[in-house]
């Protein structure tokens, strides 16, 4: 469920998609017409002869959310405040279980099940996009938190006088490494875009490839920032791999280089110093294949399989 | 297993302290001649006639120390360098299963157990004293780590630009919170101490009390690093009590007013606004109670109870 589409599937127990169904999310309308557009996927869904085999319901949900309660308050749909997202797809899918969490928390379901953090007991899964959100697995399993909100890593503060973030806080990660942050701290000092006039972070990299010092400088101080949000988690909770997807992942070595490099400055304690950083290996599906993964394991229907 | 005294107890099912022995630490001694006051201190609790009704053996150790492998290398040890305690106490316990953790998860044990995080499922607890220290509970058990180092919250960064911490990294909670760091600021802005000399945090915090603004800043930014470090943790992994114990926390409102206000410039995200802080409740025995309760929850031997 997010700000612009609401995706659904049946996936089977390999994590393959058998069936997939998709609508526009009516973002600004009132919540019963948002709700219309879910139940619209969930009816096409359901008209599937796989339908009757679906032992689990999960949702992934852009935040916040509240699992303890059923629901959810995306920031992009104002129609839907505290709405009782879980009950509502409840009654229209015959009393099967419903799990819901976080959109980093699904992201992260599935790259340990399918992913980058396959077979690692201890793991943060990170999206570094237009925002940067995560998720956390721990003893081999899913860290959801009591409200379905945990490893949200994009709002922890590096910098405690820093700028102000619009969730209220001060240096937050998101507010130094997302892409429109990496966008806005290059054009603030002195880089341009190209003819296309294309301003985002993907334009940055392209001019840090090309080795201009601005675009490069840029995604520096964001690698920072996400090189201090990881070792903090390393030395909060333990883990032993940082899985990064999203669009400004796709930079590639211009966002990885430095964020290896300035990790080896913030993670210095013994245990937490051997942290890897992996490129997340699900693309558009991971929200998909993930939160069928937390609905399995809320249920107890398997435990992930640990990696060959 | 400190730097300045080695302390152990039989702990009862009830958390009582039965049978007490102690040695200080030969800390600036060998490897062996330390291990010898842990073998003292085994034999005074061994001749007792409670003995026999021994389950389990919890070591709490100064740090880092990795559970893991069974081995410990406290900063101030410097004879004990990967060091194989657990095998070393283990053949001195005629097999009873041995479980390393770290002071600051034995302390949490034990607030878990009998103190200020009693019943809650999900808590963060502190030592702030001449360092910073901590452990988890999450889920209603207590995390550990795969090394028993979990927790470790002086050594996040919160200002990822600010001054060199002894670990090597910038801008570390414990960097801007300890005690000493707490009387450095105050002596660096102004402050002098009284005709008894005492240049301790706890004299900042008596001047403090007298309305010494010097003083009164000092602890206010220490307020504001342990704010933002326990607003990460709640952001992280969701929890809903910062029990904070050691030497500062003695500085009370002092330290507690600026901290309460500060945690909400920083606790921002509706799931970890609400988090509350509290004093730790159990005073120089937590230690020898913790690693009792970390012992008992590793071989299963009881489930810590909920609150009444």
């Amino acid at each position: 469920m997010g700000g612009t589409k609401i995706a659904g599937a049946l996936v089977d127990a390999r994590g393959e998609l058998l069936v997939r169904a998709q609508r526009p999310t009516p973002a600004r309308e009132d919540g019963a017409t948002v709700m219309d557009a879910v139940a619209g996927v969930l009816e096409t869904l359901a008209a599937s002869d796989d339908w009757a085999r679906v032992r689990a319901v999960g949702i992934g949900s852009a935040g916040p959310v509240d699992a303890s309660r059923g629901t959810v308050s995306p920031v992009n749909v104002p129609g839907w405040r505290g709405y009782p997202l879980v009950a509502e797809v409840a009654r229209r899918v015959a009393g099967r279980p419903v799990t819901l969490v976080g959109d980093g928390v699904a992201m992260t379901a599935a790259e340990h099940w399918q992913g980058a953090a396959r077979g690692r007991a201890n793991a943060l899964c990170m999206v570094v996009s237009t925002g940067v959100g995560g998720g956390l697995v721990l003893g081999g399993r899913l860290h959801t938190g009591p409200t379905g909100n945990a490893g949200h890593i994009g709002h922890i503060s590096v910098d405690l006088d820093g700028d102000t973030c619009p969730c209220g806080a001060r240096g937050c990660v998101e507010r130094i490494a997302s892409g429109p942050n990496i966008a806005r701290r290059a054009l603030d000092a002195g880089w341009r875009p190209g003819p296309d006039g294309d301003r985002s972070a993907a334009a940055v990299a392209a001019a840090a490839r090309g080795g201009d010092a601005v675009a490069l400088a840029s995604f520096e101080r964001a690698a920072q920032a996400l090189a201090a949000g990881i070792a903090a988690t390393a030395t909060l909770v333990e883990i032993e791999v940082a899985v990064i997807g999203g669009g400004v992942a796709g930079a590639g070595e211009i966002l990885f280089a430095p964020l290896r490099a300035r990790l080896r400055d913030y993670a210095t304690l013994s245990f937490a110093a051997g942290v890897e950083v992996l490129p997340a290996r699900l693309g558009a599906d991971a929200g998909l294949v993930g939160a069928a993964a937390a609905a399995a394991q809320d249920i107890g229907l398997w435990q992930v399989p640990e990696a060959p």
